[in-house]
């Protein structure tokens, strides 16, 4: 097909691998489907190749892929984040032609300050913006993708039936709702690679206590994973991680061993805890996921460590049956908690910027399609369905126990790690969460204190000790030496 | 002294208790000092009351407190960092009539970005521009802070006297030395808070265990810190704890057990965590710190979740004075692992940033006047003097005995928390990292398998095992699946 009418449903700019294969995807529904790329001779091999024979529509022009369009357009770009998208947007302005009621979506993993910033600036020119997160790899873009699209609501029933039609499904629902306003999209799409982040690397811990604190083999892990994977933690990267620990090399010897142990943490987990941490929310869990791999990537440094700083050496006795149903505990809990903690910060978000975040449908934008997909995220959308207003989802009764009965488990596994010297920084983490939140009375008091004593910061007093000296909800300041002033600090903040 | 004419060695803009103590302090030290303050009223109470019969002036305008200084001249700022700093340096440029040559100090605690952008701009100006740290508190303010100055090299001979005057001393050292370029100064006192979050979460942490896991009294605990500060630990926090602990309300109870535990986080902790981040190091006890802070603050949904969540009950048995010396070494080994966070974030800043930090010089710094000021940080400033490319606070002969010597101690400790229920994500994280850095395999290796699983994202060979088909130094991308495509991805990063 190459006419020159307005033939295509749906445009889309940029040919990697996950643009191409959303294209195919799209096809595959029906949909007419425009492409364009910067470099316009991978518009021709994709043609050429694989999209031969379909309803794929090439485009050597911004101006040509966007007249091949039908009105409203509904066009995607799928670039890299930053400038990139920018300055197609630019192009789509001047050269392009767009009109008014034409809609654009960024598919790509933009950070949602600039969604919020092109939301409303597309809006001033009459064009409907959306910033959407695009779950799912290579293999999720090409057969069913988690979509999570944010912006300007006014384009979703045009483009609901195309973004809705190529989405995973789970259970008949399409993993692909209205997420909300400005970069609530991309929002949601941070936090859900935040997640992933902390999955990944909970599986990591896992792996390490069975590899190095049990001597286990890649065959007997990939057993275990493969046994886990029809349990509660049946999920996307628990099935890899049974496929990967089976790969073996040409030596017949398992592929991942030789695999560099240093992982690159540039985007958006990163995003997610600097977020966490101007929220003011204890999202530990993907912050320390971060930090392990900021460490995983000082390969030199950790070199010349191991040669330097000794430690015990793991002596497991006792039951390894029951150990390894520990340790699935402890990576069960660590994640109820990680997904707990994820969806505070979500709630605290829409508070802080505004948006109408629905839990539900975020649980069950996930449930399908991306990475972190697993039936465990039908226990959280029901969980949400159940009660939209849930506080936590700890107190949720289905989690409740989960949590409770994993216990255990648990607390052995992190104690063991302690003792035998193997790192379990995310597992320890989630530990001292759920052993911190269900704390009353946590020894913040003495750094209350102490910031009083120092800097005269003030305190303020627990309501059940309140007395006429010292009021509740005031400002307390006490001369703790006898010897300090009695001015309480206002430039000087520690 | 009401005189107009320029008899001032320094000024000093801000009022609150930082700046009348540090005013105080400077004409202890034989230097006549202007002060002003934008509520006027301020300066009129300053000298009818603590300035009286000192060598301090009084303006009543922002023209005056300029005329009243030699030249070059020497004025501090001590408010609110953001737009005040901002505001008042408009203010000096255009009302008070500074001069090229003249110093502007702003001593206040600014974010270091906008530090680096005032040196600029001010240099553009001819005036010399200086982004100082200064910490003590009320105390350190008027008997000797810490203080930390960087940007406008220039201008360090001429403030050095007044700087090194009223700072405190460390075996008759200034502690006050020149930092480096642009914002390095309140770079340092960044990372300096920074530290001081983590040293007060781990003080709070040992209390925890003490209080809850056996049992202790205020009394017993205070008894426990007095004994600390004898060794080791020997440090203003430790002391101040100890105060805290023996200080009782009119009831004889410990006043701090009445305390609101729930602490503010909106400083320079949180922007440590950040910078961390942003520059891909893992300084994770700051960042528990942190977020030990946000979890304190989150007091109602902790007091709902104490009624919804269970767990153990700590049940203490063996040689309790053992464990307390456990519960030492746990400190000690934390924090030495948290000031090794702190220098690696510090070196690989100056790195990044173009700075010439010098790491003895900012441990000495740190010696005396301010809040972490402890005898540690003497055995810092010997191990950065006797090599000052030490690669790792760890690799120094002394802290590699120390935390050697602390691990039994400290793994006894974590491992209890977890088992006994009480948090201790300080304590939990600085030993995850230990582990970490010490392992030459970390688990990674199986996180870039499942990246380029799912995304295509191509893994390195460890250099051990490289082979024909997997070279070193190259991207390699393997079909895990027998499925998916041979691209890489080159849009979508997880």
């Amino acid at each position: 097909m190459s006419s020159t009418e307005a033939v295509g449903d749906f445009g889309l700019i940029g040919l990697a691998v996950m643009g191409q294969n959303l294209i195919l995807n799209a096809a595959d529904h029906g949909f007419t489907v425009v492409a364009f790329n910067r470099t316009v001779s991978k518009v021709d091999r994709f043609l050429e190749n694989e999209a031969k024979g379909k309803s794929i529509v090439g485009a050597h022009s911004i101006k040509e892929f966007v007249s091949k369009l039908k009105k409203p357009r509904r066009m995607m770009l799928l670039v890299m984040a930053g400038k990139p998208v920018d300055d197609f947007i630019e192009t789509l302005l001047t050269e392009g032609g767009v009109e008014p009621g034409d809609i654009i979506i960024d598919g790509g993993n933009s950070h949602f300050p600039d969604t919020n910033r092109r939301t409303k600036y597309l809006a001033s020119k009459g064009i409907r913006f959306v910033g959407s997160g695009v779950s799912g790899g290579e293999e999720g873009a090409r057969y069913g993708p988690s979509i999570m699209p944010g912006g300007n609501e006014e384009a979703w029933p045009y483009i609901k039936d195309v973004l809705q039609g190529i989405s995973a499904k789970s259970d008949g629902e399409a993993c692909c709702q209205w997420v909300g306003d400005e970069g609530a999209g991309h929002y949601v799409k941070m936090v859900h690679n935040g997640i992933e982040y902390g999955d990944m690397q909970l599986i990591c811990e896992a792996y390490d206590i069975m590899k190095r604190g049990l001597g286990m083999s890649g065959k007997e892990m990939g057993d275990v994973f493969a046994e886990w994977n029809k349990g509660v933690l049946d999920s996307f990267l628990i099935e890899i991680t049974r496929d990967i620990l089976y790969f073996n090399d040409d030596d017949d010897t398992p592929l991942v061993e030789k695999i560099l142990d240093s992982a690159g943490q540039k985007g958006t987990g990163k995003w997610t805890a600097i977020n966490a941490l101007d929220l003011g929310q204890p999202v530990t869990l993907i912050g320390e996921a971060v930090f392990a791999r900021c460490l995983s990537s000082l390969k030199g440094e950790r070199t010349r460590a191991s040669e330097k700083l000794t430690g015990p050496t793991p002596n497991f006795t006792g039951d390894k049956k029951q150990f390894i149903a520990n340790l699935e505990q402890a990576l069960y809990a660590s994640k109820i908690i990680s997904y707990a903690q994820g969806f505070m910060l979500m709630q605290n978000a829409a508070k802080e910027y505004g948006w109408k975040l629905q839990k539900p449908e975020i649980a069950l934008m996930w449930r399908g399609g991306c990475i972190i997909r697993s039936v465990f995220l039908k226990d959280i959308t029901k969980a949400y369905r159940n009660n939209p207003d849930l506080e936590n989802l700890l107190f949720d009764d289905f989690f409740n126990k989960a949590i409770h009965n994993a216990q255990d488990g648990w607390r052995d596994v992190v104690s063991k790690g302690a003792l035998w010297g193997i790192p379990t920084p995310a597992f320890s983490t989630a530990l001292s969460f759920y052993d911190g939140i269900r704390t009353k009375d946590l020894p913040a008091n003495l750094l209350q204190a102490q910031r009083d004593y120092f800097g005269a910061h003030t305190f303020r007093i627990k309501p059940e000790h309140a007395s006429a000296k010292y009021p509740v909800d005031q400002n307390i300041h006490v001369n703790w030496t006898g010897r300090g002033g009695n001015v309480s600090a206002s430039t000087y903040t520690a």
